[in-house]
């Protein structure tokens, strides 16, 4: 699993930029809201990107965020820290086996985590393990098969094939925002409810213009390049084509779509 | 044109079974409200569809429904009149020659109906022309290259493709939801805002499995088959199996998304 965390990580730097655009938080963490004094595990929390907003909505309840690198967890660290967020706890954790006795917390939140495992499945099933019964579980992941845009373009769906490619080759799967309402049923969550959340963008929405379409899309497909073309997943041309064709589409007749699926359910009472 | 048009009326049939669903009605149409006493007209009204939800919704406006055929026009208006709805009277007419004085309405409404056109961009130039200064246009589009699902299947996006191919070969863009905006602007439509409707549809969305995913999107697709064979787009194999795997995404499991594009703006004052 070390080669899909690496890929995993690598990419989540992104979410430092995308945490930037004040229109994405809102789209997705709007509804991100734990009552006073719960205590919710964030687990995978990478860089921090989400522990900070996630602290800063829910400035009563307490934050356990955990991650398998120290690295990671030092840089989520002082991100909590300079927002001056008195209320989350870092811990190093291997989501297959939380250090944490049953029932240890109230909610779980998992965003941008399942999309970098082999076994999506087994780490929803081991997390509830830590929950009490008739807490929340919120998973939030993207869909790189749901981007496509005007103008269209051969390559550039080309190119973010290949970033798909590679995640699979790595044991991830870049496609599962369409498949987590059947994980979490499937996990055993109760009362599944997902909702699409899509980042519609044209000239009228520069800030996600500049936000999504440069800075976080574009430059994630960008941030495969050599690994792509080494893998022979894709030839060096059009890559490049497809890159070009992603930048023009933030022209001013230009038009990109992109959905991120947030699940929402409950842990049976039993 | 007379083969585009052709083309686009047997798939507006379709739009009979869209009808249908509440949810549907309601994730279109919830925005679609016009002030009484209003004149609205309706662009390419086809079997009427939208002008049972139109005049239901907005009793006191008044709604001019036109269509170039005057078979669908006798349908729409039985469908009217079937609805007890008084406030709408059609015209045969011509989108490109609208037989009416300039500025005869206050607000224009087009849906499903440019993704029809070889010439979109002229067809809401001259609509325009009909509109008084400071009046609403609103354009209604589905896009076919918004559809994904789980499970993915590539005989599936095949059997799309075909469809997409032969509406573009009778002179159509089954991809032009995403080009609402651009398409607005450069009509000359002042402060375009464009907001996509998503249907999502997983397992607790009994209604859209049953009257989007099998009723409508499939229907359409399957309903172009002969067609599609005939052309060599693709052959008898990969299409039913195309279909098949998009029946297969109704099961428990399954998941489907398919976006329609709602733009509206105003005819500038000058």
């Amino acid at each position: 699993m070390g080669e899909a965390y690496v890929h995993g990580y690598q990419e989540r730097e992104q979410e430092r930029l995308l945490d930037q655009a004040a229109a994405l938080v809102e789209l997705l963490h709007h509804d991100s809201n734990y009552p006073a004094g719960s205590r919710v595990l964030e687990a995978g929390c990478g860089v921090g990107a989400q522990t900070v907003t996630l602290a800063r909505r829910s400035p009563d309840a307490s934050f356990t965020s955990v991650d398998i690198s120290e690295e990671l967890l030092a840089k989520a660290r002082r991100r909590v820290d300079e927002a001056g967020l008195p209320n989350v706890q870092f811990r190093l954790a291997d989501l297959f086996a939380p250090p944490f006795a049953a029932e240890s917390f109230d909610h779980l939140f998992v965003c941008f985590v399942l999309e970098h495992l082999r076994e999506p499945l087994r780490a929803l099933r081991t997390l509830q393990s830590v929950l009490a019964p008739g807490g929340t579980i919120t998973v939030i992941e993207g869909d790189h098969g749901s981007a496509y845009f005007h103008p269209d373009n051969a390559a550039a769906h080309a190119a973010i094939e290949a970033l798909v490619t590679l995640q699979r080759a790595s044991g991830g799967d870049a496609l599962i925002g369409r498949r987590v309402y059947p994980l979490m049923v499937e996990a055993g969550i109760s009362d599944v409810s997902v909702s699409p959340r899509q980042v519609y963008v044209d000239a009228s929405r520069p800030e996600l213009v500049d936000g999504f379409i440069k800075k976080t899309f574009t430059a994630m497909v960008e941030g495969v390049r050599d690994e792509a073309i080494r893998a022979g997943m894709i030839d060096a041309a059009t890559f490049d084509a497809g890159v070009r064709a992603l930048y023009r589409t933030a022209e001013p007749d230009g038009v990109f779509c992109y959905t991120f699926f947030k699940g929402v359910g409950w842990k049976s009472k039993r």
